[in-house]
């Protein structure tokens, strides 16, 4: 039988070309076309030599593909998705354009009117530990950015049990290539390396991610969530420590890793670890590992999830979400450990 | 006239050497003795090859000084300045074995029952900003812990003005110096690089230091403190994030803002930020950055400190300590700007 | 059919550990059984946490497997694979053991005297590049140093042609995973990060494998080589810049390219490269980059190689080796691309 | 009495404001003006923070001086400094502009014609342990680039006494910091980290200053150098390593150190280290440590140097230049140790 043919929106960014990375090595579809405004022309092993093996020219516009993923920037991405759409092909969008359920959140939190409110209902938000269903049956699935992605899986189990207030603490710690591969100071080898800062204190934008996502797990407790990010001297991975109160008569730590553990048991992408995990146990694979523990002084839950910002936060996931939309086992294509040291 | 001669018990160490690089530097006194188990009878100099401008042997034994600097592991260091003090030495002690003032708490946190609870009233905890007074009268100071410096700077003037419920959240992020010179796999280059991790989460020896330092500030209304540390692949930094419910009709940001330039208008060593700190910006300083922000949808108090784990978490404060006790101005040899980049 | 079962012995240091990793994807033989002192009686993935799929428990002794790969230090090495060979089991060696074909030079270089001389002969030098018909009827497999793999794949179309005169500088960079998973000050964290540094000046073990591999190319003109590595703040990597003097009358740079991409043109894992390579661009994979040049101002031949210490290096090569021994396609299990960023 | 005022252009680059935090220390003179035009008109510890004890405003015209540095991009440096020199104020050029004797050199490598050749002559080349009488009474001094810096101070006293036949390899690993605050791919975060590469294989504009400053010190044998420099993760430092075949009937490795020690006995910024040096040995401090060997099997001399290229590579070494103009003490502003780790 022939490969599904999928194609790539925007392959020059880091998100696209780990895309093309790991579809490389998919064994039921094949990369059929690329797309990338800066080095249309360009063979992809020209501008990305790690991708020798793939004989592809980027181009301006996309070939004839079954399924699309858009690693546009967020407003733009929008744009190229809505006539795919159109013409019945299945999308995964990488950007932001379709997570938000609420179109006037787009204003607030991106400076921008959203150009097809409408479709948001349609858009299945792409985190397939809480939504696969939906995710199978879909036409666009709104693959979640790389902090709601570590942040959401650390707190959904009790979040969904009722086993804190959510009055939630989520302090993010991320590697640099979570910037993307377009310059800037931030960015810069000099000012990055040893060094770490707190970022975006007025409010990130992954933040209206993660409260929505949390309120659908428990809707008569709308959550408070605090999220502060903060920027690593590494290239890839997140590591998420969450923090919330305790319900009152709340268990144990063994029957919190217990709760864990079930909520997870089916999962092929997430494992509830028995140590405080470390983001370079993740690097290169599609795994999050979450630890629950508790600190039994203050009545605290304390929850940390370690992803690699690019797999799991980004192309892994999106590749995991289209397997579910093509009806292929889910782990396909993404069996690869993390490689260490 | 002479300089006052000063000596370094265990100079091997990561605060020892840092030690003795900024008082070779210091105008006004003489670093004239240091002792190191495992480097005994080598120069400091070939141990140390940065260090070369300065002609000492390392030996057992301390020569006759004015003042000691104790960088010895905890438990062993009590050992070594209690004699000290008998001969009315005066002493600065890097380690733990002073800074609680409440002596079961070592059996608890260290594992030792400690050797002279009489002299824990007697000694000062070393943070300038909060008891200067003392420090300068003092015999015996402990040197705060490096966790302990930034978090209780980050919070001193909103727990002190009650401006928040004390249910605090300290998440902090330490370059691995911090682990020290001792071998380990946790520090082993290829474990640490491009990794980052949560540990300590059963609880970090340094909490009790900032509980009790914070409790000073408000006796009535004692803190919950979760505290949880993280390595950072950098040598050098702290950057410590403290999240606290505001109390009921608090203010706004400004307001705060201006509580904390108040509480700090005349330290030396302690600088409230425009911007979200960085660590890079006190790299080889003895300066603190606090930041503190509101995070208005959630009502919690948010404040960022930066600090150089070596200097102000360790040697520097140490000098500092020592000026205020000899009777030196506090800035003495510590004018130094962070090297950036 | 059946997959072939093979063992490592010594799998808790970096290139047991890769070895694991590559061998749980390869499609054709099964990791049965590995061994491991420190760790003897723990699950693997206990030990490595990213090992989570691979259900193994570390023993002391070796299982019951068709080919071995000896992870020992060297030394210890020979002492555990002579009675495999004797039982007709194959070997590929990663240590140094079975590397050199004079045998005095054990005495010189690594300090003992080799427990059985008689094997060199009949020990094949895995690199397959140069030796592939031997590797594939061999019972014992030498696998190359990491170091020896960059040189010699960077010199050997240059020697075999007697384009230069062999009187060679080779100056290497290599990434600290290189010094393996043992603890020592050199690769403490602190120490290793921000710092550049040579080593082994009086002479490194790896030269003897350049210089005998060199001699084999060109037996009239024995190679001088001057070797100076250098430790670099990455984890994986060793980047190579080899220099020699054109031999006189010769040749452009094109006419020089021509004679690299005919020499590697049928080869996997060598890639003449279009640009100068990065180490980046191998991360995670067995691929070597070379790119020659001529500095043609003192009419010397550069040629710059990139590979993974850990992949070509050491473990990738190793199985690239075993494929060849067993029979199978020389790519099966390797054709990863490397991961970027 | 007053201290000297000086100046700097071009303050807003890693050269430029290592400068001001090393003057804002230097007991002697003030640092007064600073100009910048990306910045002009903010304050310099709005835009760096770490100098925030320097109360000075970013102009786009430099006030009244004595002396100025120049921290311009080569060609527009020199087109600010010509009407600095014809109203007799003394300038150091930190960019290459004044560094060549011979004018056309400038086509050649940097691609324009000199505005003003014959100011070249008059020029001093900023090496004081090369040029230190002409150094101190020069009007003009051309700080060297940081590469050369390292290269000529390991190579100088052995090709001063024909030890060597001056057929050079130079093979320096510098840190990021090296290629400036301007962006690029090349010095993006996730691009640099992990990585190592050799560049300008076609050759580097800092090979000439080399080759003009190793000839001057032995006229007969004009030497050939190959000159590759790579990038390295890490921020500060560069390490050269130097390879050159003895000259015959030539010396042990005793006799070479005592050469060396004498050749550098009364250097203040120059030490020949008992050991291989680390660029770390030498973080923020103005010292290069030089260490001579030789590999016995090939009869090469090799020597290593180790510097920090923003210091003794850049604006230390442009300070101990002003120091020596103003007929200060050489070390005066400069004596600070090496921050380890």
């Amino acid at each position: 039988m022939d490969k599904i043919k999928v194609g790539i929106i925007n392959v020059t960014g880091y998100a696209g070309v780990e895309l093309a990375r790991l579809l490389h090595q998919h064994p039921e579809v094949e990369l059929a076309s690329v797309t990338g405004r800066s080095a249309a022309g360009q063979s992809l092993s020209e501008v990305f030599p790690h991708l020798a093996g793939i004989d592809l020219t980027i181009k301006t516009k996309l070939g004839d593909v079954g399924l699309v993923f858009s690693a546009m920037p967020h407003k733009e991405s929008a744009v190229e998705i809505i006539p795919l759409l159109e013409k019945g092909i299945k999308v995964v969008d990488i950007s932001a354009d379709f997570r938000l359920k609420d179109g006037s959140e787009y204003q607030r939190w991106y400076g921008f009117s959203h150009p097809a409110p409408q479709l948001l209902a349609q858009a299945v938000y792409g985190l397939p530990e809480l939504h696969r269903a939906k995710i199978a049956s879909a036409q666009l699935v709104a693959n979640p950015g790389c902090y709601p992605t570590g942040a959401i899986l650390a707190l959904a189990p009790a979040v969904k049990a009722k086993l804190v207030v959510p009055d939630i603490i989520v302090d993010s710690k991320s590697g640099v290539s979570g910037a993307g591969r377009t310059l800037s100071l931030t960015t810069h080898y000099s000012e990055a390396n040893e060094d770490v800062s707190a970022y975006a204190l007025e409010g990130h934008r992954h933040l209206p991610e993660i409260t929505q996502e949390l309120k659908l797990l428990n809707p008569e407790l709308p959550p408070a969530v605090t999220f502060v990010p903060h920027l690593i001297p590494m290239t890839r991975g997140i590591l998420t420590t969450a923090y919330a109160p305790l319900a009152s008569g709340k268990k144990g730590i063994e029957e919190i890793r217990k709760l864990y553990l079930d909520f997870y048991k089916d999962e092929p992408f997430v494992r509830v670890a028995d140590s405080p995990p470390h983001t370079k146990q993740t690097w290169g694979s599609n795994l999050c590992l979450v630890y629950p523990t508790v600190d039994q002084r203050t009545g605290k839950l304390v929850v940390i999830s370690a992803i690699d910002n690019l797999v799991k936060g980004a192309a892994g996931q999106a590749i995991q979400n289209m397997n579910l939309m093509l009806g292929l086992p889910e782990e396909t294509g993404l069996e690869a450990p993390a490689i260490y040291p």
